[in-house]
């Protein structure tokens, strides 16, 4: 035992490392002082060089030699230590060094472009970025696919072609739910001012019932909402906006579930390999399961009713059914992340299948604009008014995360299984979430999902828990029937 | 070049793990969720093991032998680097863990000891705690004075013959002092309630006032104020109680001292050995004459009384020379942390002697107790009380702190070479504090000690800067010209 025990050691080290690693993120979104950002660079190139020598070295691969396990979780370790070290050792360090400065370079350069709408200007340098991505792939990949080895960064044992499989089943509904809701008559919008010091405080609430340890974790305001760490200390950011109340709630709910997901884990696990959320599309499955088939509600959005009509007063909305209504109203938009359930898988099966070319070679940097144009055109039946409502609004790809996008739709076709299968085992969830109690949905889901951490691979922790192999079919009777019976169709 | 290139782009990388070990210190006492205690425990360990192994690397000793340098600056460079690195080679790495894992336990001990009043209960642990760190003394000093080689890890290049001829020349002088002050009548002291969030609002002022820079750095509330951080990011934290305004607005001010000199340090330094305060001693310098000298004087609590009258309205006190004497009130008591400029350095001499008998084996830690008592009566001319008003006031001692306290004292006596420089080169500084405006002596201060970081050795230091010996003459004189005007002496 004393190999496999060296090893797991060391790896508790390197987890910790890692967590302080992220810490540092989250201290640069929420309060690091603005003229630390330079300090600050160089202080995350040093732990990221500390970490990238400690996931490559070669005692790893003597200690990997030599450990043998006897347990499910033990062999999973091994397992999971040896994806990452073979993954590390892959990529030369000149080329992750090549992908660092060039990626740096590529998001100022897309800012910009977005800014001034300027799509020639930001094409050069992500030529560069699909070049050396490609390489990366290739180098990872061995003789495999380059695209399959970039999603298995994010979606470990799970490939291209069985994504495009779902996502092909998924897209013709999809746009013809789209276009059938688009053609009816829109609920009423929110409108007026909502204080923003309530929004948190409300905010707060929203993330303790959804089961969110406040001991164990914090709810700061970011730009950008997101969850950070794993174990012992998970954080969550949001938002506010004076007008836009849904987008603070939503966001909360959303990184509650990724957070629950990783506070949910055994704690057998922390700061080992399994100790955190085993892909980020069973991740997001959380985060969506959380926000969209819990937190989007009709049973729910009853309870979010009353409590927004006390802290608020009367905000214009009569009733808990106009109030459904209003939470999930779906609006004709260009961007992704203010898509609504219908139309938010649609913005990703775009992105998925031209991310997917470029790594293939079958599509040129230089006709990404046009063909992202002619894509949406057919999926959303209007044009693309300039860039930034295009091919330049998310910064994904001048940061070099190929293989990630369709995580998020992942995330939902999991979420729509997941939900299939609580609703059975918690026959009267629904009278749970009208009294503002999620403990039922949460408590199934720790059970099911969370607390296995990176024990069982993705798909097979979605099977184990939702009883079903995972495909769109849940995920799409759950869309036609709800916003179904919301616009009448 | 090479070598001497090669060798400060390690030590770059080392101090931004350096930094960023600081700031998890500074997230711990600040914004970290109760609950995430002993996994950042695990967290900090990790990175303090890779900063050991880093700065006891032998590539170091490689580099060092074929490294040279032509500047002031690179030399002093190569000459803090080698003795930091002689330093972490000299203590065998087991000892350092058994240090650490005493002293951890001591922690606890002591704790409970003082908040049970027993003595007895903690001495066995200090017994190991101070042999373990005698070990380690003797392995640094290879031959030479155990209590020097401590006192090198907070003040280098000083001895303890040298501090204690310093300290003998005050102690006779503060007890006549102190005890011709106690004989007069008190001052009036501060009374009523003061809004905490208002504190914190003046804090922030006060801090600016101070040349605190706010886009590198921000003010928290934390149980103990403290200052963190080096270079572009450093930050303070400072402490309310709703009946004692003056413990968070001086704690504020004494930790913007501490800060300014972080961030006054010549940018060039960002990073290396150089790029930090030289010693305890030349920080406590700048936290002290900023709270004291500066801060506490006629000139400047005229302008605090005004700020004071507008953020709190009348509280009290009826003019401004009343108020000099209510900031300036010296009263018995038993605590270092709560001592006056008067009785302060009384505390620090009782522990100075003490703790370098210790070292030196001519105390033993059974008649401990013992001697502070028969000290501070002789000293104050009153019994201690009870334990907590005793021996185990201080936290020092169970981290294994021996050779720090003198650096607090050497502050004192540095700031008042400093200040005696600073009026002769400021001659309107009165008129500049009366107006609020710190910018006269904060930038004689900047130019003359902070920029210069770790450039040259502390005494050398502020001799530069004061252009005499450091020695206790104008401290002294300070203090007896202050006390004997506002006591009539």
């Amino acid at each position: 035992m004393t190999a496999f025990n060296d090893l797991m050691a060391y790896q508790r080290q390197t987890s910790a490392l890692g967590q302080i690693a992220g810490r540092l993120g989250w201290d640069q979104e929420t309060v690091m002082p603005r003229g630390a950002a330079p300090q600050r660079a160089e202080e995350m190139a040093a732990i990221e060089a500390v970490l990238h020598a400690r996931r490559s070295d070669p005692r790893v691969a003597e200690w990997l030699e030599s450990a043998y396990a006897t347990s499910e979780a033990d062999k999973a370790q091994l397992r999971e230590i040896r994806r990452e070290y073979d993954r590390a050792v892959k990529v030369p360090s000149d080329l992750a060094t090549a992908i660092a400065r060039v990626t740096s370079e590529a998001q100022g350069k897309w800012a910009q472009a977005r800014a001034n709408e300027d799509v020639a200007a930001f094409l050069p340098v992500l030529e560069e970025v699909v070049a050396l991505k490609r390489e990366e792939g290739a180098a990872l990949a061995q003789g495999g696919d380059i695209y399959d080895a970039m999603v298995e960064d994010y979606e470990p044992y799970t490939t291209g072609a069985q994504i495009a499989e779902i996502f092909d089943q998924m897209r013709p509904r999809l746009v013809t739910l789209r276009a059938a809701v688009l053609d009816r008559p829109e609920p009423a919008a929110l409108t007026g001012r909502f204080d923003e010091l309530i929004q948190m405080r409300l905010s707060q609430k929203l993330a303790v019932a959804f089961g969110y340890d406040l001991n164990n974790g914090r709810v700061d305001k970011a730009v950008h909402p997101f969850s950070s760490g794993s174990g012992l200390d998970v954080r969550i950011t949001t938002r506010t906006s004076e007008t836009d109340p849904f987008n603070c709630f939503y966001s909360t709910i959303h990184e509650v579930g990724h957070a629950a997901y990783e506070q949910g884990i055994d704690p057998d696990y922390l700061l080992t390999p399994l100790g955190r959320g085993v892909s980020m599309g069973v991740h997001e499955s959380q985060s969506r399961i959380y926000e969209n088939q819990l937190g989007r509600s009709r049973a729910f959005t009853g309870w979010l009713f009353d409590q927004m009509k006390e802290a608020f007063g009367d905000f214009g909305i009569a009733d808990a059914d106009a109030f459904y209504g209003t939470v999930n109203r779906v609006h004709s938009g260009y961007i992704r992340t203010e898509a609504d359930e219908v139309q938010y898988n649609l913005h990703i099966m775009l992105r998925f299948d031209l991310e997917r070319a470029l790594m293939a070679g079958d599509l040129q940097v230089s006709d990404l604009e046009a063909a992202w144009n002619d894509r949406f055109a057919a999926d959303f039946g209007y044009a693309v008014d300039k860039p930034s409502n295009g091919c330049l609004q998310d910064v994904h790809w001048s940061v070099g995360l190929f293989g990630y996008f369709p995580t998020y739709s992942l995330g939902n076709v999991y979420a729509g299984c997941l939900n299939q299968a609580l609703r059975k085992a918690v026959p009267d969830l629904d009278s749970q979430l009208a009294a503002g109690d999620s403990s039922g949905a949460t408590g199934w889901l720790r059970e099911n999902v969370q607390q296995f951490g990176g024990l069982h691979a993705p798909r097979e922790n979605i099977q184990r828990a939702s009883g079903v192999e995972p495909g769109p079919e849940a995920l799409l009777t759950y869309l036609e029937n709800k916003f179904g019976a919301l616009y009448g169709l």
